[in-house]
């Protein structure tokens, strides 16, 4: 009896897991910037992307990244627990700032909403990076 | 004098890994799957990237999605240690099964090196994954 106390809490943990991963949201933005503000954005954004992190309990990524070749094409790999989360997000103070005063800097801006093919790949990512 | 030489050893330690770190490989592929295809493709590339994630230490993340609106756009954002480790992925059975098989199935591809704003966000992305 005790056995299976613990396999079925065991699988509701893990159903649970699995549930909240699948109400993620994953969003892939597609910015070009203005070259002559390139490098006051890229401050200005990582500032932000760290703020979010470490603040926003909702937010589990913020991952801002610039083609080597086209360093002006920027992409932002953001990953949200909800939608709800994301919603919160838009209300934060440091997103505020960064909206407003990077908003002359951006010449053109797609968000585009992603699924995930293999959600279950991101905690082996986890795992990877702790031995890199 | 103990003290000095595990903070010694500590900063080495936090250097290393900053080194590690800083020859990270980041690519972000553009790919549009032909739409008759588009699940068997999905399939296999869940199974690649599984694999990657799985047998390479140098493969660190292998994330792949698709467009919600545009299921036929898929992004794969593709972290590896080093180039090295890039040049061996290149070599592995299951990356040659999946370029071979899939060959047929895409319909353009473009491949972007990036280069992260933050590469110190990751660590700190990951230590949420494992709350959510």
């Amino acid at each position: 009896m005790k056995y299976c106390l613990i396999t079925l809490f065991t699988l509701l943990c893990c159903s649970s897991a699995f549930a909240q991963r699948s109400n993620m949201m994953v969003r892939l933005s597609e910015i070009e910037i203005d070259s002559k503000h390139l490098e006051e954005y890229k401050a200005i954004l990582k500032e932000e992307s760290r703020a979010s992190v470490q603040l926003e309990p909702g937010v589990v990524s913020i991952y801002p990244m610039y083609q080597k070749d086209a360093p002006t094409q920027v992409r932002i790999l953001e990953i949200y627990a909800s939608r709800e989360a994301y919603e919160l997000h838009l209300k934060t103070p440091h997103f505020q700032t960064y909206k407003t005063t990077t908003l002359k800097m951006v010449k053109s801006l797609k968000l585009m909403d992603m699924e995930a093919i293999d959600p279950e790949t991101m905690s082996k990512m986890f795992l990877k990076l702790q031995k890199n």
